[in-house]
């Protein structure tokens, strides 16, 4: 099994096999930039001869596109890049599709960032060659993901059984939400320390029992006792083969577990080109700080310090020559890495993957079938932008019943319809056309192929729906 | 006889013989891309190698750009670019002659888009390397045009007596203006459908008629019938090859040549940029669109449906997987067509070029020779343009005495001056000095070299010049 | 002795040897592109096989970055570029420390233009690999005045001696300013030709003299008879191993001088976007302008005229077919150049560089040591800069005692601050906490590493200074 002309769309598309299979190649990317002279090397260097990849950045960044391009032509291959919307036909209201069908008419891999949630699946849908996604919106960004595990793995040799801290803005960065569900994958203990306010969004926490297993455990402010300052924890997650150990955390043992230390600390810049207007300056105040001080405490005498960059000011600079400090190092990874999987994607190399040993339970959620208006209320999805409601079909899986939660299938933006019916009203057994609210017991008995959803009592009545007796309160 | 060292600046700097060579050259550039691990394959990766490509756009496009650049990667060569107006040295108030000397020495080719109309002529006379006419204002984009013609001929062997409707921007679309003569010259036939208000400029039909041969008639509005909706006919080209069997359709014969089916349908998106703000609503408002439905008319029931992109909403996408549309490959076509293209001018290639046989009749129209004041009156014209205007010489030919009409060299637009002289008044022939009207006998007995042309009675007083007794009125 | 791994952030790192070196590969370069088939011709073009050179323009340009690009390609390297401030995560607050230490990650080299002075010295601090400067504000553009000496040396074979005019805007062109230490350093004798207002600033005129030897006669705006028009003089350097030819000019032998010929007149454009909005318009009314007319003097009969380009008004078109021009040849001799020192600096090629033959004094100048709080007065420094600050120390160095000068390590530029004190007050010698005016005799008498500088009184005492009895006048 190989990775093939596979698109990376979301972390999700890489089994733990394949990922591994990756870093091995990252890692004879890396001894051959050592050896430059040598068989391997000169080999590595026309990896890609002959094959060109677009680059289209449709949203400002240096590190990423640059990353990807050197690592391109450190394989002996092509880029043709696009760096801003305003250069680009979309500024004459093209379609992402048609974009995409056209530059992978050129092109034999696309690299794409774009600000709409959603918009690297639909130019994987299209283009008829690999796709990479190097960052939608406040979506994901896998490869940033893939860098950061292997930053990780090559520090410590295993992700597993480790405990990684996540600090900063775990709501609005779009690494962090990658990264989550990478560590779950590979079995890692994950501590949440947000910046208040900037907290992880329930539905990943969600996501993360669900479908990868495990436990979250909430920690309510009172208990953060005097470790406070120095370790924010607002919420646990630990791996369901390592329960034993960091699940008596929210009681007791929490200052015994930390004795061991914490193996990563993760910090996050504040998105703030994400923040409303409303709550910028608020939340840049209370914004953490992690410099030298912080990382006296004992639990942090080992701690691999590590950020995705760039950085302001929530990372001191006293850390650059700390020998704990890892940020340089991860973004230099990301060269060999991201060469690994341009070799592989592009059928360069064949390395053998290993079986897949994800520990992703692949649920596979019922879809969501009614053809109504139902959009996806996410304003940054790819699925309602003006031009892409030409030819996309919304679409959504259900993925929770109580409450029931919808999930977009481009930006996997979760939400919770207020009002529900069924559309099997002609048989008899519901009365006619009637709308319920979701948190009825309705929403638990109506058939997945019957379930019609609204974002609101209007709509259901400009469907032709009619309040059943109970939509005004809680039954 | 070779392309070598040759600039492309308009469709007409290519004998249908030269395209021919190239359409060949072209076929053999797909045949190695499908086989890439084959002797002439891998001889084609390496064509251009060394070789440097400037790709320089001063108007936003992709396709365009991107299609180029992957062109001169496929054949192994370099490319460096610039994308933006703002980020170049123009911006400083450099000259474009100045640009393309410089540039000339770093590269061995230029393409060039540019909004001045014009701009390649300038750059390909001055950089002293062969120059692609990437789109220039809204003049010509003969790249385009070639991988339009490549696209017929592949699809139907020949472009020679076929009907090809042109649909939609007519006024407007670089595109369009070349493929017309491009059409011409190989003896196709031509139905213009214009949007309302967006028809073909008449200098357009007249330069076809007069330097093409063939007949245009004009269709009045009444007599289209019922077909108008399915078929906005406004005027019909019919190639002097193949005279006999079009040349009754403004009579009666429109729906019985129709039925024989139109062999290619031509949409154009409406150029909005280049429409004054008063026109764009009521224009994009009438703005016929393609789809399904149209084309269930017999007439188009192996019709090739092609459009330049990007589109807008005027070709539905119901269309995108219908066997007759053409348009992704179309803009597929423009690589092979570009590797061609660059590995002949380049002298990469020397594929022998079939005799000429352009169906063109080189007209060599009398030079404009007074050194007076006039300059172009197209606004976009780069003769006329603040850092040009201190080298350039405003040049003109007279392509018509009745009425009068003077076309630039630069940017190819016709004009019909109002007043005019003799500069031999001294020569006691006519009387001194004196301006008469552009549509006076005058217009066709002053000889070629005696001509001055005024745009306004006002100029020809301010240069000395009196009105003559008839000025007043025809006569 | 090589020039691997050395970055050139201004002209001053490099020996008169080490620019012969390069000039000699340079040659090589020219000729292996005149014959780019032979052996030679070959190598060159793999000699940066596998390198990548990072092009990272924070500023317009389209000349010196595809000369650089076309360098690296022609050299058979790859490039990586980012082109716009606005597209990259400078926007979102990264210091030039970061971004230059994770682009010498990716890249094998790195070619900076940023509009701060000193920019591309922090970024060669950090960066890890070699950098080179392609302007930064209005401080050093070190390889336009490499092709600048590369041009005079293949017109004249020498540079020593010569007499070269320069003219135009002497204050804010940067690439002036590099011309200038590197003329003197070859042996040049200079003519200072400024636009009226645009006089070369006197810390450079000073710097001249101290650090290579040689004298500056400033010529009265009286002295300059009728030969004003011609020729606008307003200084004189005259190289110290040449005294006796130059020395008398501004005395009596300016036009007896002159008749031996002007060897170089180099024009520069006005730096209009360094120009302050008041002084704008009536430096551009007053800007001097070169043309065949003025050249029609003896003294230019065999002058080399040069431009950096762009050129605006300043020089006319008319010259553009005169033998003497060499600003499009100067252009071209970019890529030759570039590619020598890209390959150098690469350790691709390891040419040996003779013996450090170079006219520089190589003055040690002390070090400003107090932590106090000065900043460099240059808004345009690096070392001020938000961003910056976070990391950077300030550093100065004490270029001069009467008056006293510190000179800003980043920008170079230099400055006289207002007030002194001395840190050892605790020692008795001096009172308590005094400050003093610098133009005091303590400025003679602090040693050097005591010294303290203020930028005001308040400033000083802010420090908890007082003042001394004298700072009220000079003593």
């Amino acid at each position: 099994m190989a990775l093939t002309e596979q698109s990376l769309v979301t972390i999700d598309d890489l089994s733990t096999g394949e990922i591994e299979a990756i870093f091995s190649l990252a890692d004879e990317m890396s001894a051959a930039a050592t050896t430059p002279d040598q068989g391997r090397s000169r080999q590595v260097g026309k990896l890609c001869r002959g094959k060109i990849m677009a680059s289209l950045f449709f949203e400002p960044s240096t590190r990423t596109r640059l990353s990807f391009e050197a690592a391109m032509y450190r394989l002996g291959g092509s880029v043709i890049t696009t760096m801003d919307i305003g250069a680009t036909s979309l500024a004459k209201g093209e379609s992402l599709a048609d974009m995409a069908r056209i530059i992978g008419s050129y092109a034999d891999i696309i690299v794409i960032r774009h600000p709409w949630e959603g918009a690297a699946k639909v130019v994987a849908d299209y283009s008829g060659v690999p796709v990479i996604n190097a960052g939608d919106g406040g979506h994901q960004h896998p490869t940033q993901t893939l860098l950061d595990l292997y930053t990780i793995r090559k520090e410590r040799q295993t992700i597993k059984g480790l405990k990684i801290a996540l600090w900063g803005d775990l709501k609005y960065g779009r690494t962090i939400h990658s990264l989550i569900f990478a560590l779950a994958k590979f079995g890692a203990n994950i501590l949440f320390c947000p910046s208040p306010g900037l907290e992880v969004p329930e539905h990943i926490l969600q996501k993360l029992v669900t479908e990868y297993g495990g436990d979250v455990e909430r920690l309510a402010p009172p208990k953060q006792t005097n470790k406070e300052r120095l370790f924010p924890l607002d919420a646990v997650y630990t791996t369901p083969t390592n329960p034993h150990q960091l699940a008596m955390i929210p009681d007791v043992g929490l200052a015994v577990e930390l004795k061991t230390g914490v193996d990563a600390l993760y910090v996050t810049r504040p998105q703030k080109e994400r923040f409303t207007t409303a709550e910028n300056e608020e939340l840049e105040k209370k914004y953490l700080v992690v410099d030298k001080k912080l990382l006296e405490d004992k639990a942090f005498r080992k701690t691999l310090v590590m950020h995705p960059l760039p950085r302001i000011d929530e990372l001191a600079y006293d850390l650059d020559t700390d020998p704990r400090s890892q940020y340089f190092k991860q973004a230099a990874h990301g060269v060999p890495v991201r060469m690994a999987l341009l070799a592989l994607l592009l059928g360069a190399e064949n390395t053998a993957v290993p079986r897949n040993n994800s520990k992703q339970v692949g649920i596979d959620y019922p879809v969501y079938r009614q053809d109504l208006d139902l959009k996806c209320p996410n304003t940054r999805c790819v699925s309602i932008q003006k031009t892409e409601t030409k030819y996309l079909k919304p679409e959504f899986k259900i993925v929770n019943r109580d409450p029931l939660t919808l999930r977009c299938t481009y930006c996997e933006h979760g939400f919770e319809p207020q009002y529900i019916a069924s559309s099997n009203w002609h048989e008899g057994k519901l009365s006619d056309k009637k709308y319920h609210r979701a948190d009825s017991h309705w929403a638990r008995i109506i058939k997945d192929e019957n379930l019609i959803v609204f974002a609101s009592a209007a709509e259901a009545e400009s469907q032709g729906f009619k309040p059943s007796h109970y939509t005004g309160g809680r039954h």
